[in-house]
């Protein structure tokens, strides 16, 4: 197996100075999770993070609907003079990526393709198991990802839209999340528990990635469940992550990190109930969280 | 306690015949438990259901929101020439009922009304719980509409999200639904069960109402589940029965039922994916599924 070169950022010439802000989007809350780590690795870069939950959820509306939805979401970070765009969502980068990088003068970052490479380094021989949205597994883009890594390697992809909900609630231990993260699993480990519920039967995998930027808050439960169900030592891949790691690795190689020697500034806007956005974004942000802003998207 | 008259269709002259369709809308999919209870009642009657899944969910958003969506369904049936506007959604039929009325020329009915009219009836001296989505709850809808036919009935209502997303994946049976449902049961009849999840304390409720239109797949497990938690006998309250119940007196007392004698047509449009709403609209419908429409609505 032989990994190509980061090739998940594409570049234009920056139009704007290295202490311009990153601009961050999701459909909702779920981006915080790519926030966080990217904050992790670049704390003196100024963050504006717009999360669309006016329209939230996108993982489970058409390629076309999704596409316009995030044409306006990155316009409005482009002309607040962002120097790069991360796509903190896997349904916007499964589908709309080719178009957000035609359509804008900026650099442009999704969460799948580091996730899936370093997916296709974790399973070794094994199967690549994806847990993510409806949007994004049906949409096949993990297992494309990973075909251009390595052209041995099988992809598994679960649906589990019951962890966003269990996520957005708070719900994120006790026995309702382990029972359902071990029915996903299930799929990749235990297909004989995964009949009649229609999940698809297995192949052994080899690592299971968070494929959707709320799974980060399950992660030891599902860490758990791997080992429960057999799997001890398979290990996870978190896309938000590897996303934060290649993405510092990109703004060092093109000069594009920010010189101040202060903590960055973090900006978060929304397009729907700012104050109930405030309340739960610290369970995924990791922090306390700043004021929120609400903004009209123009349409698209 | 007495109950006035019914007040929950408000009745403009009707501006077309009597064979006209029905118009009905909801976010997306839960609406057709109504559509169902009406096709029970109103077999004679031609149905147009527009289904905003392009939108899905209105429960998570701003009542501002909430109303300018509803405005862009209702005038898209209204356009298509219905004879009475039924608002299949307990969300929009708390926010947006008022505005709905004043800005169109149709007789308008929401779920809210005789759902809690049932419960305000069957809570006897108990008082009413009431299960429904974040928005439906927090708009203090049943509440008002309670108090409006007993000063005495007290309304506790809980919030219960994972119900819809559980209804949508079609996991409505098993360990899983079973103690969701318990957990959110468990606020009305046993709140040391509740305890470090956030729900409320408890006064004893005489009655439950299913206070979204994705429950009525959850109404056994519910029955069920309130047997176990000690409550034998205490009623559940359906607001989509409810709600067909009292739009087939509104038709009848103002001479509006279809004369007709075949059996009423089923019309069913959608903002997005008509292909996925197909198949799982059985599921809610509770019969075979007419081919589904996509339309593109207007901004209000």
């Amino acid at each position: 197996m032989t990994l190509p070169p980061p090739g998940s950022v594409v570049a234009p010439v920056a139009r704007v100075g290295v202490e311009a802000p990153l601009g961050v989007f999701d459909s909702g809350l779920g981006g915080l999770t790519v926030v966080r780590a990217l904050r992790e690795r670049l704390p003196h870069e100024n963050i504006i993070y717009l999360g669309d939950n006016a329209r939230v959820p996108y993982g489970t509306r058409s390629p076309e609907t999704i596409i316009r939805y995030a044409l306006s979401c990155a316009r409005e970070l482009s002309e607040r003079g962002v120097k790069a765009l991360v796509v903190a969502c896997n349904t916007v980068s499964a589908v709309a990526l080719d178009r957000l990088r035609a359509e804008l003068d900026l650099p442009v970052t999704g969460v799948i393709v580091p996730g899936a490479r370093a997916a296709t380094r974790a399973a070794g021989e094994g199967t690549v198991g994806v847990l993510g949205t409806l949007g994004t597994i049906s949409s096949g883009a993990y297992t494309r990802a990973v075909a251009s890594f390595s052209s041995r390697t099988e992809v598994l992809g679960q649906a589990a839209p019951l962890l966003v909900a269990l996520a957005e609630e708070g719900w994120t231990e006790g026995e309702v999340p382990r029972l359902v993260v071990r029915k996903y699993l299930s799929a990749f480990f235990a297909p004989e528990e995964a009949e009649g519920f229609g999940l698809p039967r297995s192949a052994k995998v080899g690592c299971v990635v968070l494929g959707c930027t709320h799974f980060p808050l399950f992660r030891e439960l599902i860490e758990h469940e791997i080992r429960e169900l057999g799997g001890r030592g398979i290990p996870v891949v978190d896309s938000a992550q590897q996303t934060a790691l290649e993405f510092e690795e990109f703004l060092i190689t093109r000069g594009l990190c920010a010189l101040r020697t202060e903590p960055g500034t973090l900006q978060l806007l929304v397009t729907d109930k700012p104050k109930s956005f405030e309340s739960v974004a610290s369970r995924f942000l990791g922090s306390s969280v700043p004021a929120v802003e609400q903004v009209d998207l123009k349409p698209c």
